[in-house]
């Protein structure tokens, strides 16, 4: 077996969903809201079923999701994408992120990560043949800082993994951060990989601002976007990437031996739901907020410490520094209490964060509520 | 750029799909059926948008589809798997063969790779490192031979590739190949990566053999089907993998980090197909084999020569070995006479047979005539 991919264990979102299915607990743990997604998305996706064909689309994505993308960023970011050339639909966030990183490492380049961070990216760095470089980013702020960019940069770095707003940590970087990492990546050669699959989800008045816009990064940057997570329907597995036409080319090619092409019914519902006007997303975005406060507010209530949240589904509380540890911490909460959350050190491969615990937010008022009623007493 | 990727063009099939699209051809080429598939079949998905989670199912598949898989291998094929660890979904078959060749092959493993093959193989198993070792099958039989696989395998022989039935060559491998196969895997500890998407497209009275019911195969090989093309869905991008336990611990931490998960719905309408009595799946089969039939005798009458076709959706014409080739006669197939098709040297890497077309029958008989009415005097 090859190592990279036998020696990991099953990814901690999959095995504590298991446990709280198994255990009858409520799954504040995996990042999923509760409901279906809007009714008029899964309408466009159930009638496309008829009236779009069923069989290959064009590879890189059905040109009515295609336009629709380049019109959704235009008008929510300011990007300015050919949708011919500059876009490309995959079978979820995740495979665009598993092309480009195989697209676009070699054996023996060098691959800036930062920590916490997602844990598809060392895996596939690896598979790739990459060798990471981490930067391990400080709570509460996790932003960057010059020496520390510094000293992971190399002439051999040849990528680096940007996850704004960034999971789990729940928080955005700021324009200096980005402007920052724009200096690096230009003054490296590197190519930006940007997972901004949570960009719709930022909160008080916050706007989501793509790496891509920064000067330099027009042609160095890989934007990566998620309709699951757009429009909370995380089963879909509807993923963008938009980059310029020279780095496409070798995407292109990694998903066309990845996965090929994507349901054609979805690309169609997914189109539909782009074009949703403003009030959507800002009535989005304030239901999101509001279940952040409301969660927020009953664990503060009942003596927990909660992190602010300014973008993402999660939130974060801060366990201490007691013996116990955030894996101990979420193995009681779920086996005891009933509750499922995700320990923070699962986003580490180094130097592990053990006092965070994070939990989901993105649930209906009565399942937050029967979450803190479960909790109560546990702090 | 990683040359594996970047140095590749894109695929013949995307290729020629987009030429027919534009020059208003007949598509002939890539492997389609043109119907919309069976109405119940996508009335199922488009139940299942309301009636199923549209959240991240389980990261093996629903259980309703895994259960359905097992049932549906054990009836037609005799195969007793465990649908709880040994079969996996996943986005389409291409997702399952890239993740069985990125889990299976480490770097400096030999791989056996049957050419003609599917082009998404060789740049897979380069991908992961692997060096190939091409076995060369010869027309008209496209069958084994003991001298060449003693050639092929080594002490360094990791895994042999085989499609089964045999696209583009439209041939089944018989018992006897199988057995011979069979008894190579087990002498030199290779597994068996085994793409068998075609298996219920087997025309006059055949029965597919999976390779994994041979004597000391069932430890050591990875099954892959399609329910794209069992259900004329290609589209749909469902595909799955049937593996013993150890095998499939890796395939699935490759599959965690490819595409993590595959649509909810559409794997509930596949269920609900696979669930079909034996009239269905036989008077498919017929239905394919009458449109077989159509475009055989009317190439024929138009004076081509048509090959055999035993399986898939496809059939060959000879060219004859003449100045032009493949190539340029597909390109002059379609660009003079508007029907697109597929020159046989795409499936080599070397040793390429320059005097076979392949021409896709699943198409309606109204389809089928306008092309043989385009292609009149071209021979
Ligand atoms: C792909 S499962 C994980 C979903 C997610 O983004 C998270 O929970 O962090
Ligand atoms: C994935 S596109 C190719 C479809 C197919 O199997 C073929 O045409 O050979």
């Amino acid at each position: 077996f090859n190592p990279v991919f036998a020696d990991l264990p099953e990814t901690v979102f999959e095995t504590m969903s298991g446990l709280a299915r198994r255990l009858g607990a409520i799954n504040l743990g995996q990042g999923f809201p509760d409901g279906q997604g809007p009714d008029d998305v899964r309408a466009a996706a159930a009638r496309a079923l008829d009236t779009v064909s069923n069989q290959y689309p064009s590879m890189m994505g059905l040109p009515s999701l295609r336009t629709a993308i380049a019109a959704h960023y235009r008008h929510h970011q300011g990007l300015d994408l050919d949708p011919e050339r500059e876009v490309m639909v995959t079978s979820g966030a995740t495979e665009a992120l598993a092309g480009a990183l195989l697209a676009l490492v070699r054996p023996g380049d060098e691959v800036v990560l930062f920590e916490p961070m997602y844990d598809a990216y060392l895996p596939l760095v690896r598979q790739a043949g990459g060798v990471p470089r981490f930067v391990t980013l400080k709570p509460p702020h996790f932003g960057l800082d010059e020496a520390a960019l510094a000293e992971a940069f190399t002439e051999r770095t040849r990528v680096v993994v940007l996850n704004n707003p960034l999971n789990p940590s729940a928080t955005v970087f700021s324009e200096s951060d980005l402007a920052l990492l724009a200096k690096f990546c230009c003054r490296f050669d590197a190519v930006a990989v940007c997972d901004e699959v949570w960009e719709h989800l930022v909160f008080d008045g916050r706007r989501h601002v793509p790496l891509m816009r920064l000067p330099g990064m027009r042609e160095r940057t890989v934007k990566i976007g998620s309709a699951g997570k757009i429009f909370s329907l995380t089963g879909w597995k509807i993923g963008f990437v938009m980059a310029c036409e020279p780095l496409m080319r070798g995407l292109s090619r990694a998903h066309q031996f990845l996965t090929f092409t994507t349901p054609p019914n979805l690309q169609e519902g997914v189109a539909y739901g782009l074009a949703k006007d403003d009030a959507y997303f800002e009535e989005m975005r304030a239901g999101f907020s509001r279940s952040r406060d409301r969660l927020a507010a009953g664990l503060t209530r009942l003596g927990f410490t909660v992190l602010p949240s300014a973008g993402t589904y999660f939130l974060s509380i801060d366990i201490g520094d007691g013996p116990e540890g955030d894996r101990a911490f979420c193995e009681r909460m779920v086996r005891r209490h009933g509750v499922a959350a995700i320990p923070i050190s699962a986003f580490y491969a180094e130097g592990a964060v053990r006092n965070l615990v994070r939990l989901c937010f993105a649930k209906s008022d009565v399942t937050l509520d029967a979450a803190l009623e479960r909790l109560a007493g546990m702090p």
